[in-house]
């Protein structure tokens, strides 16, 4: 069997690539090992910037996501007892984000791609990645107890940090940049109306503390807590009691209700590079992860194959590669902003195990710029909201 | 004998105090332990900002720094064989800063001081200040061989951290906040014209390098070396050589001449709360010590001792003392920007004998922002200028 684009992971950034290949006449085919269950359901991100919103609705893909997608127009940061909101409109020329769980996305993307009866295999357990090097290269794997071999002009690895993709560059080839955080996040969703209009990212002596949201009915909420905890150490009330120490604010209150799920997160940024090895691509985790800090993962991925889809198209439809042989270099401009701005606030609000008092006082005098400075804040909604594409 | 404000250490704090009282008619005398020669060939800092030159105007004490002082708009990063300019006017609103060195603003201000008739004594060293929280504090001193006390409405220590007025808030009221940096400078003065019409701070995987001036014809240049570095292993070409590593430009070439000076500065931080105790004040490094990266330790320093001036002039002219009270939460507010920008500065530009691959990435990326973003550009320049006094 023969395909022009193989695609390898049906995540969000593979369905997104292969929507966008699809609609542009470009052949591909999607390989994902697990089944579509286990895909619509996989728990992750939640904030879409305008520049994925943009992609999705160039996709086709964002009809849902426009009717119940809840826009955000800011956050708040919470310090030292105080509140400030940042305006992403107003300091970013008018970009916002969309909270629109990444399940979402996963499931109106496979909807589509099943009704146009685009190739998309569940099951389908990639084993290696043969011939990187060469113009024909051969992605073996297994479906329904059966060995199958799929032949491309282009693979492209969306398959996550342990994906096959990734280690069919040689190692002679790719450099892994990484960093480990000596926290993790406690990460739980609750039956109850949030109780904010928007994100709040909460700074507190006793650690980080972040108030997302699902949907009107569905709070998200995240507690740093030490690497190595275990989910079960905190029952509902301990849940609760230290969510409201940590974001504490006089007149404001945290709704309660039941928590139907809780997992412990681990926080770690990793650059792979380069994101290409002849005509094997990298894209989404494959190629990087961040702490989920600054909600950039999802967006990342995003922003990826989009630079990759216009590639593909333009060699389908020119013969020329310029965009293909920039491909690496494009994403990886974008994918450092990322990590440092998710490094940046992630120890700007985050209390390490060793943190000295110095080093506190240095994280509030940073958020207290923020709050005085518009060019603090306007470089932390810019981020935030990200940076147009390229 | 008595007097209304007495001053401990006659460096650029002491002597600007005492010379924006003298003016206004408050009452005050300047102890200083070492002789004037000393005070005035101390090597310090170089660069004052807008507030600074405006405080020095204010005091009289600015005609040769007028006159022959460097009016810089600006400095040049370099990284990775890259070059890019921070436009300090149009960044700030048209602030900018001057290249004088310490060394003569204390000439200027000394001899203003004795022209006048000031109380100024040299060689008068300090061995306690008693009654710090009575309204009577006093100064016990020994000059010329004899013990002599002077009682004063209040007293101002600018006699550094390890001087006698900080330690003479007790340990129970003030908390010292401090970090260490796992690398000093070796600092050189040469004869020979700068190379540069501008600062020039350099990243560079060798460590970080600075080139500032003290006149048309003076160099003043920095490396980052190791911790407990022998300025003696550091000969003449070796100096040159590594500088000539760090700054690598096409088309730039680095002027060598003879050293005449070469001394290791250690890097730290340090800030000691509240900057008040009593009817002891403290100001400059007696409160706080910052890394000279960010050439803000002077500034600072001048801005405590014109807050500090403007309220004891205050509770002099009308008996007020709300600007008294709010002097250390003022000055502390200004500190801990100050020392957030120079741990900023400090860390984005120098490489840490345990940094990984991937925090030299992320400072990377922070440089190619400030180079791409006129935000993040702003805020560079604004904590650079200096940000107005309050």
């Amino acid at each position: 069997m023969h395909t022009t684009v193989g695609i390898i992971g049906g995540g969000p950034a593979g369905l997104l690539l292969s929507r966008l290949l699809h609609r542009a006449g470009v052949g591909c085919v999607v390989l994902e090992s697990r089944d579509r269950a286990y895909v619509e359901q996989r728990q992750r991100a939640g904030i879409l910037e305008q520049s994925t919103v943009d992609a999705l609705r160039e996709a086709g893909a964002a009809a849902r996501l426009d009717a119940e997608g809840l826009v955000h127009d800011g956050v708040e940061l919470r310090w030292e007892g105080r509140s400030h909101r940042i305006d992403f409109p107003s300091l970013t020329d008018g970009r916002r984000v969309w909270v629109y769980a990444q399940t979402e996305v996963v499931k109106d993307l496979v909807a589509l791609q099943l009704a146009d009866g685009a190739a998309l295999h569940f099951g389908a357990e990639v084993h290696s990645v043969e011939g990187a090097d060469t113009g024909r290269p051969t992605i073996r794997y297994s479906h329904d107890g059966q060995d199958s071999s799929l032949t491309c002009d282009y693979v492209v690895g969306c398959d996550g940090f342990h994906g096959v993709t990734r280690a069919a560059v040689p190692e002679g080839v790719r450099r892994t940049y990484e960093r480990a955080y000596p926290y993790s996040w406690l990460g739980i969703l609750a039956d109850v109306a949030p109780s904010c209009a928007e994100l709040v990212y909460a700074h507190s002596p006793r650690g980080f503390a972040l108030h997302s949201m699902r949907s009107p009915e569905v709070s998200r909420m995240y507690l740093q807590v030490p690497n190595g905890t275990d989910p079960a150490a905190w029952p509902d009330e301990r849940i609760w009691d230290e969510l409201d120490a940590r974001f504490a604010l006089d007149g404001w209150k945290l709704n309660r209700g039941p928590i139907t799920s809780r997992s412990v997160l681990p926080m770690r940024s990793s650059v792979t590079e380069p994101m290409r090895y002849g005509s094997v691509f990298l894209a989404g985790d494959a190629a990087h992860i961040v702490p989920p800090t600054g909600a950039k993962g999802l967006n990342l991925a995003a922003a990826d194959v989009v630079v990759l889809s216009r590639a593909l198209i333009r060699q389908h439809r020119t013969g020329a590669t310029d965009l293909l042989d920039a491909y690496s270099d494009t994403c990886l401009r974008r994918v450092w902003r990322a990590e440092h701005f998710s490094y940046f606030l992630t120890t700007t609000l985050h209390t390490g195990p060793d943190q000295s008092p110095f080093d506190t006082r240095l994280q509030i005098a940073q958020l207290d710029r923020i709050a005085t400075s518009p060019h603090a804040a306007a470089e932390l909604a810019m981020n935030y909201a990200g940076l147009p594409l390229p």
